[in-house]
Formats: C-alpha cells, sequence, structure tokens
C-alpha cells in the first residue's frame, strides 16, 4: 500500500471516528485499527489527533461550500441544497457542531474560514445587486440560510430530534426551508406555501 | 449538610461539568470533588451518570420553556426571550446540543417533551386564530423560532463562531433575527428594517 493510500485510508476512518465521538471521545487506537494501519504513522502523517481532526474537518467543510450553487443568486436554491447535503453527508454537520461545541481551534480552520468569507461575498454581492434585500447583514442573513438548511437535520436540537412523530416527508420540511429562506431574503415575500 | 442540600449541590457541580464536557466526557469523580460530597452519594441520588445528566437537561429545559412568555401570541418577541437566554445562560444550550449530538435518550427527556409539546400546542392555536400564518406545519414555525433565535449563540456554528470578527452588537443581531422570525411566521410581512 502507498503512502498516499494509507493517509487516504487513515482520512476516511477519522472521519467516521471522529463524527462519531467528537475530537475529545476520538480514539486514535481505534482509528488505527480501522485504517489497518499501525498507530505511530497517524502521528508521522498527521503529527496529533487535534491536527487530524481539523485536517479532516478543514477537507470536508471546503468542499461543502465548494459545492453551493451560488450562481444561481438564488438563496432558497441554496437551502434546498444544503438541506439535500445535511441528510446525504450527515457526519460533515457532526464534525461541524462537535468542532463548535469543544471549542475547538479546528472550528474554524484556514479552509473553512476562506471559503465561508467567499460565500459571505457572494452575499454581499447579491444584496448590492438587488437581487436580495439589501438592508440586513449579510453575516445574519448567510447564518439564516445555513442555520434554517440544517435546522431538520438531527444532529441539531430543534428540527427532526425534537419532533420524531412530526410526520413531515423530507420534500415538505425541504419546501418549506426553502420558502422561509426566500421570505427572510426578500426574494418572495408574497409568497403563498410552497 | 441536609440531603436536599447536597442534591442541590450536586445538580449544580453536574450542571457545569455537562456543559462543558456532554456526557461521555463529563467525569463523576469530578462532579463530587465540586460538589464536596462522596462520589458514592451521587449513585445513590441519582443511579448513574447518564441518568443524571437527564436530571439536569430535564430541570433546566423546563424552565426554559417555562418562561416563554407565550401569552403575547408573538413569536418575534419569543424569539428575542430565547435570544437574550441563550445569552444569560449558555450552558443549557450546550447542553441541548450535547445530548443532541450524542444521541442520548437524555435529549427528549420527558418534561422536556411535555413543554415542547405544550408550546407546539400554542402555536397551533395561534395559527389557528389567524395571528400567525396557518399554511405551514406548526413543527416547522417553532424550529425556525428556536432555531434562529439561538443561531448566533458560539454553541452552534453559523452565527458568531462563524464570524468572530463581524462587529454586530447583540441588540442588533437581536433586532435582526425577531425581523426574520416576524416574516417567517407572516407577522410583519412587509416591515422593513427592525
Amino acid at each position: 500500500m502507498s503512502a498516499e493510500q494509507t493517509k487516504t485510508r487513515i482520512l476516511d476512518a477519522a472521519f467516521r471516528e471522529f463524527a462519531e465521538h467528537g475530537l475529545a471521545g476520538a480514539r486514535v487506537d481505534r482509528i488505527a485499527k480501522n485504517a489497518e494501519c499501525n498507530k505511530n504513522l497517524i502521528y508521522v502523517y498527521f503529527q496529533s489527533k487535534e491536527a487530524l481532526f481539523a485536517t479532516v474537518l478543514d477537507t470536508h467543510m471546503t468542499s461543502v461550500f465548494a459545492s453551493f450553487p451560488f450562481t444561481a443568486d438564488d438563496l432558497p436554491t441554496v437551502a434546498r441544497h444544503v438541506f439535500d447535503q445535511a441528510r446525504t453527508d450527515p457526519g460533515v454537520f457532526r464534525l461541524l457542531a462537535w468542532a463548535t461545541l469543544e471549542n475547538s481551534a479546528a472550528a474554524r480552520p484556514p479552509g473553512r474560514g476562506q471559503e465561508y468569507d467567499r460565500v459571505l461575498a457572494l452575499v454581499r454581492e447579491q444584496q448590492e445587486s438587488g437581487a436580495i434585500r439589501n438592508d440586513a447583514p449579510p453575516e445574519l442573513i448567510l447564518m439564516s440560510v445555513l442555520t434554517l438548511a440544517t435546522a431538520w437535520a438531527p444532529v441539531f436540537p430543534f428540527g427532526e430530534a425534537a419532533n420524531p412523530d412530526a410526520g413531515l416527508s423530507p420534500n415538505t420540511v425541504r419546501d418549506w426551508i426553502a420558502d422561509m429562506v426566500g421570505r427572510i431574503a426578500g426574494q418572495n415575500p408574497a409568497a403563498g406555501s410552497p
């Protein structure tokens, strides 16, 4: 097995371990066992458990942000996209939630920060062009999009976790979230039901 | 010291320990040390670490829900209230975030469930009376209020944690969140800046 293959196996195993247990709860022993490699190799390649966590989170968050369909100038569509990502790849949002809760420096690694700032700049541009309301701080517009789009995901406390018997289909929830985001962004202020 | 006083000290120390470290990361030894009591007493009074966590979360969440100013029929005011609570008592929202992330049965203890269902019924009543839009599922209206109201809190990833340099005052953030909630609830669809 090449060094690159071994690194990939370690990153995959680390992603699963950190998503399940967070930074403090993760065990490098288990990562090594699941990656079928020697534990020492993990330290050789990634220095420390903390640095490995930061690398895993940064890689996954960067690809989430990079996949935003932001050219559409359409925040409800962005919300639909993030909603689907939170369903198909819950692990990355679990990583992010752990990092925030554990006050880890990994919560805002350079890559995530750059991608976040890039998306924030796009929101600002849309405000300046008049595509969305320009009277609210862009940070709060983006916060509302990301927060609402992920609110139903099991990793956060006020969606499905609080309403296990609501019986709402993913399509229904996605449509309503897109409607809410549209109202907040001022993109469909007169819209009725989705 | 009476048994009741000891129990109160244990609950206070447990609240701080669980808010900081979560369920898996909490140490009963530290709780006993900080409560200045014998570790065995914790098991005598509260059975297990899991049961103690559930008791602490249930007690604090019940008082959060019980304090909602719901008689006002005014969701932006509820959002302002929850926003202030998340600032003055971040620990209870940290507990809730841990419980959700750790998939703990404690995440929806009976007391929290009852209070949540009570508040949800109030949202439904407001929809039936025409005070707020009646075309959206009440679970999603309540989700949006609670999610947005707490979104700027450091415990969640898309607010202040993602925007450490935004320079927005708490009053500004609170006003905008109340505005967003009003738009979602259909209470101030034509409102401009707050």
